[in-house]
């Protein structure tokens, strides 16, 4: 390649026009880096999809080039898609010691290998094919967590992956705003940027205004206290550790998910608690209400969640009683608000005092605003921007911010999953498409629902369906037996007799005139069951029920 | 009865414990008058649900009782049962011109008679049976909203309806607080209060901040500008149309209940726009895009909605071009967060610049907020305090403030939907319990859609059904045709031929076994296929797709 030919190949799998699922590729030449690999919660028309995951076909393909995955954080929508693609790619994984711990978890789960795994940390340098990686602290809901400078052979390149601005981290790692100055200093050829706050004015408070919250709940609660928050937020655990301990109560913790990453925490150190303080749920028993606090999952409302079962009087271990307050430490996802509000109902029915979103300082985000989203670009000086992780309208805004800082606005792209972003020295911009997009996970099942088996059970959700089956000899072509009509999901038959003995007579009819027509092809005959059943049911009902007719050859 | 045994009782057939379908019974004795009679939009959960009203098994039975029913406003909240429950009651229905106006296109497309309907105004008496009612004007987020005071033998009720105290109303129409406080003087013995913002600190702001805002918006916009909000907002409808006088811009009004409110709030005098001002859509094109405003539906990202068709590019009407400003004047109720950020994100796609929730001032609630609940308390200082029109912790938020102002908690009711308050000179309390809950509306079918199809839906929707057909003949009662499989919403067959082809060998195994067993009955053949199926498929995939094994005589 001549010199200012040279170009870098930024291929977003995940993560842009979406929150979730992030997922970004580097190419320079024959070298690929990966950069995250994240999943993502089911969208609420995805009808029984437990997860969704990026489509790597272009890293399968593409697997002799791939160098390296790397790890911005722990948190699932970066990590989560590992123990699915791990499968098909064999990598190396390189992240920080506490985004390594929680993986781990998720690949042995799996059954898949962790032999490929190395830890880094910030200040470290990684070389990978044509990339010379560096990784830089930032704050975030989640502690070591890293941007990465990526050199390129045609200049430098930053993510920040997700951050925050917090210059009062409680675990006192303040960002390394001086390194990404440095970078800014030295020359920037691309910025990519998280996007997820790039709506919102301001600053993103400290993690520190949370413990300040607690501190004020802890002084006024005189009985136990019951805490949801995210598991992976491991400053705000401290956080109630450290506050229980000045109040002189102990902490159970329950919920898998939290208890795993407590576990692995206080292991790695991240955690810092001390002795006898975290006590085991059956222990409680031996305390006053006072002198506990529970520390558990179901922040979002989420159905088998902790929280979710005691305020449905579920939980074996802990029944809330009149006086408890419960703290939910979170703010709900976009979805999750109905959930959440049960729950809270719930909470309230069984007597118990609950503090929650509309009170000031019970959670703070982890992502930048804007004014944290300037700041960086104003320490990196970019030649160009791309805002990465979040929603067209982020992304919008986020470029917005950009020029209102006198970027040209041909500086700044806005891709799309598997657009294909050429960077050179002088100019950005989108050069093609990758095939990308959403593998649903189902069970067992990877990939194995698309929009046929979707689009029925969407039918399904909304009218249910309603079977005929016709016996017909082979012999003669004649209906010898039926039709039966069996329906689920579409009206109490008990109480609709009725309607079924006309839907019955309406089959027959249809089969009667396929008899006189001499019609005898299945699909014919199914098609006439269709469609006058269908009219039928519409006029009776208005509703739309999947009819299936089977013909059984007797 | 003895004086002082004299009681009322109040029932609530709907808005305790949720936001929606608000409906109150009123007894003495024999005399019955009915508060609202409103519907709500499905929970998530009520799949393929159109609309939900309150049970009214218990009006249908004291029928004779039933002396009127009065209707405090025009939301569908309050009025959008009535095209229903008017099919089973024949009683007169009193209510304010607009809520009438609005309310008989309803019956009108119900084919319900709208003969009963009597228009009340602020100011009116009305006896109905033993109770004697007056109307009391206050401001809300639709015209023509009141407040009912109801004169019982044992004292007087007050009911505020949905309300907020704006003091700087669009149409100058203050709230009568001097009625409320005078009823104050002569003594309330129960007070009955919206708490859909209970939680909320402070001041509802006034709806002419949100004109402030057009303002502004105006000012600036160069193009075209389209603004979403409620239909039933006739007051925020009037500040964009005055708006748009101000900047010398015509308006155009799309979305069929849009258009039906304007028409009716036109004709009834509640909306005043001068002449020539609000044009057919069809005639924008005689201007240039400075010189347009389109008003729409769609501020929930409703599927079939005007703005949501736009962000789509489906709208007939109009196509969003860049340049364009949408404002989206409304909050998304609760559940409906996502649609509303995908339509934000489609218009973006489309080039126009969108303002909306997050930015100040594009949305003010129609709801009292916790100093103008604390007013209200104060001017009417009752005896008692039922809090209604909310969720439980809405409810608990606003007895919450009562108990602040230094009632006695016992003075407190907190009831739930078909609860009996009993209410005397001298206590209030819940005596008691009568049928209430909810009706499901599909299609034409009222009430016909109960737990066991909807737990069907359910099952249907998350892994979809496997159908299997046997013929068994009846002299012998063996099986002589099939095991014949058919799936949908399962997995897409033609790449799971495998697992069709086992899974016919577990149902052909299961057969066997009956068979050896000597097993005939219908329901354990169809148990025995069930089962090892429900493994089968269980131990595979992770899924539990409905089976239906089905028997065919031939």
């Amino acid at each position: 390649m001549e010199k200012n030919q040279k170009k870098v190949n930024i291929i977003p799998l995940g993560g842009l026009g979406e929150i979730g699922k992030n997922m970004t590729v580097f190419r320079y030449g024959n070298d690929m880096i990966l950069l995250d690999a994240g999943l993502m919660f089911p969208e609420d028309d995805m009808l029984g999809i437990d997860l969704v995951i990026p489509d790597i076909t272009y890293l399968v393909e593409n697997q002799d080039k791939l160098r390296g995955i790397f790890l911005t954080h722990g948190h699932e929508d970066h990590i989560g898609a590992l123990p699915y693609i791990l499968k098909q790619l064999d990598v190396p994984v390189y992240g920080t010691a506490l985004t390594l711990g929680i993986l781990e978890g998720r690949l042995e789960e799996a059954g898949v290998s962790t032999a490929n795994l190395n830890a880094i940390k910030s200040g470290d340098r990684i070389r990978a094919g044509a990339f010379k990686l560096e990784f830089m602290r930032v704050n975030h809901s989640i502690p070591d967590a890293i941007g990465i400078a990526i050199h390129t052979p045609i200049g430098l390149i930053i993510h920040t992956g997700d951050f925050k601005i917090d210059q009062t981290p409680v675990d006192g790692q303040v960002m390394e705003l001086n390194r990404f100055a440095e970078y800014g200093d030295r020359g920037v050829l691309l910025l990519m940027a998280d996007s997820t706050n790039a709506e919102r004015p301001g600053y993103t408070p400290s993690e520190k205004m949370v413990g300040e919250t607690f501190d004020n709940e802890f002084r006024h609660a005189e009985n136990r206290i019951i805490i949801a928050t995210f598991s992976s937020n491991v400053h705000r655990i401290q956080q109630i550790c450290d506050t229980a301990v000045r109040y002189k109560r102990k902490v159970a913790v329950i919920g898998r998910s939290m208890q795993n990453v407590v576990r692995i925490s206080l292991e790695l150190g991240y955690l810092k608690v001390s002795e006898g303080t975290i006590i085991d749920i059956d222990e409680t028993r031996n305390y006053t209400n006072d002198k506990i606090v529970i520390i558990c999952t179901g922040s979002q409302g989420e159905p088998m969640s902790a929280l979710t079962r005691m305020s449905m009087g579920e939980n074996r271990k802990v029944q809330i009683v009149p006086g408890d307050t419960v703290i939910i430490s979170a703010s709900p996802i976009p979805g999750n608000e109905k959930m959440v509000s049960n729950t809270i109902n719930h909470l309230y029915m069984l007597g118990a005092e609950v503090v929650y979103e509309k009170a000031n300082g019970v959670h703070v985000s982890g992502h930048a605003s804007q004014e944290e989203l300037k700041i960086m670009q104003n320490l990196v000086r970019p030649k160009f921007f791309m805002p990465v992780h979040g929603e067209y309208r982020h992304l919008i805004k986020h470029a917005g911010l950009a020029v209102a800082r006198g970027m040209d606005k041909k500086h700044i792209v806005i891709a799309e999953n598997g657009a294909v972003v050429e960077l050179t020295r002088d100019k950005i911009g989108i050069n093609g498409k990758v095939q990308a997009g959403k593998v649903l996970i189902d069970g067992l099942g990877v990939g194995d629902v698309g929009n046929i088996v979707l689009r029925d059970r969407r039918q399904l959700s909304q009218d249910g369906i309603m079977i005929v089956v016709v016996g017909i000899d082979k012999a003669t072509n004649r209906v010898t037996s039926g039709p039966d009509i069996v329906s689920r999901g579409f009206v109490y038959v008990r109480e609709a007799e009725d309607l079924m003995d006309q839907a019955k007579v309406k089959v027959q009819d249809a089969l009667n005139k396929c008899e006189d027509n001499k019609v005898t092809e299945w699909s014919a005959i199914k098609g006439a069951i269709r469609d006058s059943l269908s009219r039928f049911l519409f006029d009776k009902t208005r509703r739309r029920p999947m009819i299936l007719p089977i013909i059984m050859e007797v």
